[in-house]
C-alpha cells in the first residue's frame, strides 16, 4: 500500500548547488550590473552562499567583475555582469530554401548572423551542408577565443528532416566538444520572441510561421507546450475551408494550401509580375518571390496588394483558430509572414473582427526579429540550458535533458 | 538598476506550515492507509515534523486514525486515512436545461447527486434557483454533521451567466460560512476527468462538451490552461466549414451550428421521430430529444443512426482542430456527447483518419463520468483547494486565491 518514495523535493547536494548557480546566473542576467549583496537580497540566498556561488561562476568565466558601484549607500561593492567574452552559443535554422546561422555570447549579444541559400541539391545532403556551415561558425568562435556552449538546429516543418538529425549532425561534426541538438523551428522561434523580442513575460504566446509549412510554436502558462506526441502547433493541414483549393496532401483547404509559404508566394505574384523576379537570372524560388512581392508591395503595385490582402484573410482563418483554442496574449507572425506582415495583417485583422475572434485586432503582430527568430531562438535555447543549471564543464553538461524545445533525436 | 526583491522562494513560516500540511494531506490521499513513518519516507519531511503536522490534521478532522498496521516489519504503526465523515464539498452544474448538484466527502466519495430540470422561467432567475438548490444540499450536509468546505458552480458556455454570478449567489445564500465560487463548466469537467476519471496523470487532456455551446476544458503540461483573457477552449464559433449551415451568430459553419447540443439534438431527431418525445406530454427540449435519440439509437433506428454518424463527422472536424493545435493525449467527449458517444465516435474517428489528425483513432474517447463531470469537477475543485494548502478554519481560507478554474467573479 506504500509506493516507493518519489518525492520531487528530494534532491542531492550537487543538484542544489547546480540549481543555485543557475539562480545566481539568471539573477545577474536580469539585474546586471549588480553586487553580491544585491544577489543575496534578490534571491533570498545568504551572503556566504552567494559569495561561494559567484566565485565559482567567475572561475567558470560565466560572470565577470566590472568595478565598483558609485552612488550607493554604504561600502562600495564590486559589481558583476555576465561574461560576454568567453562563450558562444550557436543556432542554425534550416528553412525550405535557406540556412541561417547565428552565434550569440552569454549576454545574448549577436556575434554573427549568416544567411545562405539552400539549393535543391544541398537539400538532399542536409546533414553535410549544415555540418559545413556549423564548422565555419565553430572555427570563427575558436578564433575569437570563445568556447562553444552548444549548437542547436531549428528545423522548419516540411523540410523533411526528422528524428536522428542531431545524431547524424554530431557524427558529421566528428565528436564535437559541445552538445548538438535539433528541434522544430517554430518551437525555437517562440522562445526567441520571448527572450530577445518584446514579449518577455507574456505567459501565453504563439509564433506562427510557414517556411515551407505553416507551423505554430506555443508558450502557454509561461512554459513551452509541445503536446503528448510532440506535435502541437502542427497546423499545416488544419482544414480552414473544406471547399478551398486542393492541397498537395490530397485534401482541400488545408492551411498550407491557402496560406503556406508557396501559396502566399504564388498568390503574391500576379500574372506578369513573375518576369520581375526571372530577369534576375536566378531560379525563381519562394524566397525570391516573396522578396519580389515585398518590393512590389512597397511600390504600391495594386495586383500585389490585392493578392496579399486576400492571402491575409485566409491566414486570418487559421489565426482565428489559434485564438479561439488557445487564447494567447499575442500571436507573432514570423518567418516569411514577417516581411509581408504590413500587407497581410489588415486582412488577418478583418477576419478576426468578422469572426469576433479578436475584436480590437491588437493581439496579432509582426515579429520584430524578422526571419531570424528560429536561428536566434536555437542559440538562445543553448543559453536557456546553461541558465537552467547545466553549466559548461559540468559532468552533467548535456542539453538533451533540459525541458525545452522538443528534440527530434 | 536593482529591482525590489520578488523572490518566490521567500515565504513566511505560516506559509511553510500550510504547504507542509497540504503535502501530508495529498500524501495520505494517494497512499492511504499509511503511517507517520510512511509519510516521512514519501515526503522527505522529518518524522517530528510529520507527527506535528498529522496532529494538526487530526485535530482539524481532515485525517483520522484507522488502527494498527498488520504484516509489517518492526513496531506496529498507527495507520492514517483521510477523514471521510467531517466535511462535504459541493459542486453545482448549470447546463442549458438542467442543474446538477453533487456533494463529495474529503476522500472524493459521492454523498449525493441530484439532477433538476431548469425550465425557461427558472433560467431567468438563475441565482435564486441555484441558491435554493444549494441551500438544500447545505441543509443535508448539516443534518449529516458535515462542515461544508465550499460550493463551486460550473457554468456551461452559452447559459448567459457571467461575471458576478458567484458574488450574487453568495449574497443570495446570506453570508455563507464557506467560499462560493463559479467557473466555466468545461474547466471544472476536465479536472473531474483527471481526478475522478481514468485520466489521472495525463499531462495533456481536453474535455469537449456542448450544453448548450461547444466548449473545451484544457489541461496542458499538467496544468489547467485558461488563456490570457480566460477564453481558451471557447470554440462555440470556431468556423469548421465556411460554407456550412447558418449559425445564430449570423455567420456560417460555426461548431455550434454543426455540432452544438441543439444542432445534434435536431439532427438526431429525424422527421417522424419528434412524435416519440412529444407523446411524453412534456415540452420537447434538447435534453429530452437527446434522451430520445439515445433510446432510438439503442433500438437500431436507421435514420437516427445515420444522423448521428453524420453529426459525428462534423464534430470530428472540430476535434481535428483541437488535436492539431494542442496534441493532447486524450480528448474526452462529455456532456451531451457522452451518452451519444457510441454513435458519434465512429464518425469522429473516420474524419480524424481522413485528415490524418489521429491515425489510430484511440485518442478520442467518451467520458466515463457521463453528464456529471462538470458538477463533480466543481466539487473536486473545492478538494483541490484544500489539498493546495487552504485548509478549512484557516484565517486564509478562501478558494478564490487558488490557481484553479477561471473564476467568473
Amino acid at each position: 500500500m506504500i509506493t516507493p518514495p518519489t518525492d520531487p523535493q528530494r534532491v542531492d547536494a550537487a543538484d542544489v548547488r547546480s540549481t543555485n548557480l543557475a539562480v545566481v546566473l539568471r539573477c545577474v542576467r536580469e539585474q546586471a550590473p549588480c553586487s553580491r549583496a544585491d544577489i543575496a537580497a534578490a534571491t533570498g540566498l545568504n551572503k556566504t552562499t552567494v559569495s561561494s556561488l559567484v566565485s565559482e561562476l567567475l572561475k567558470r568565466r560565466l560572470l565577470r567583475e566590472v568595478g565598483m558601484a558609485g552612488n550607493r549607500v554604504g561600502r562600495p561593492a564590486v559589481m558583476l555582469t555576465l561574461d560576454g567574452a568567453s562563450y558562444a552559443a550557436i543556432g542554425v535554422e534550416v528553412a525550405a530554401e535557406h540556412l541561417t546561422a547565428i552565434a550569440v555570447d552569454l549576454t545574448g549579444r549577436t556575434l554573427l548572423s549568416w544567411r545562405r541559400a539552400l539549393p535543391p541539391e544541398a537539400r538532399t545532403r542536409l546533414v553535410t551542408t549544415v555540418a559545413a556551415l556549423g564548422r565555419r561558425v565553430v572555427t570563427r568562435a575558436d578564433q575569437d577565443g570563445r568556447t562553444v556552449l552548444g549548437l542547436a538546429v531549428a528545423l522548419a516543418d516540411g523540410t523533411g528532416a526528422g528524428p536522428g538529425f542531431a545524431t547524424d549532425l554530431a557524427a558529421a561534426l566528428q565528436a564535437p566538444t559541445f552538445p548538438v541538438e535539433a528541434g522544430r523551428g517554430a518551437d525555437f522561434a517562440v522562445l526567441a520572441e520571448r527572450r530577445f523580442g518584446p514579449h518577455a513575460g507574456v505567459a501565453d504566446l504563439v509564433y506562427l510561421t510557414a517556411d515551407p509549412a505553416p507551423a505554430a510554436g506555443l508558450v502557454l502558462g509561461g512554459t513551452p507546450h509541445r503536446g503528448s506526441l510532440g506535435r502541437s502547433g502542427d497546423i499545416a493541414h488544419l482544414v480552414v475551408d473544406p471547399a478551398g483549393p486542393a492541397c498537395a496532401c490530397g485534401r482541400r483547404g488545408c492551411l498550407t494550401a491557402v496560406a503556406g509559404a508557396a501559396a502566399v508566394a504564388r498568390r503574391a505574384t500576379p500574372p506578369g509580375a513573375e518576369a520581375v523576379a526571372q530577369t534576375k537570372g536566378a531560379p525563381v524560388d519562394v524566397d525570391q518571390r516573396i522578396d519580389a512581392a515585398v518590393a512590389r508591395a512597397h511600390a504600391g503595385d495594386r495586383p500585389t496588394l490585392d493578392a496579399l490582402a486576400a492571402a491575409g484573410r485566409d491566414l486570418g482563418g487559421g489565426v482565428a483558430v489559434l485564438l479561439r483554442v488557445l487564447d494567447p496574449a499575442v500571436v507573432v507572425l514570423g518567418g516569411h509572414y514577417a516581411p509581408l506582415a504590413p500587407w497581410l495583417l489588415p486582412g488577418v485583422h478583418a477576419v478576426l473582427r468578422e469572426q469576433e475572434a479578436d475584436v480590437d485586432g491588437r493581439r496579432v503582430v509582426a515579429s520584430t526579429l524578422g526571419r531570424d527568430a528560429a536561428a536566434l531562438g536555437a542559440a538562445g535555447w543553448i543559453l536557456d540550458v546553461v541558465e537552467g543549471g547545466r553549466l559548461p564543464g559540468d559532468h552533467l553538461w548535456s542539453a538533451a535533458g533540459a525541458v525545452q524545445p522538443r528534440l527530434l533525436t
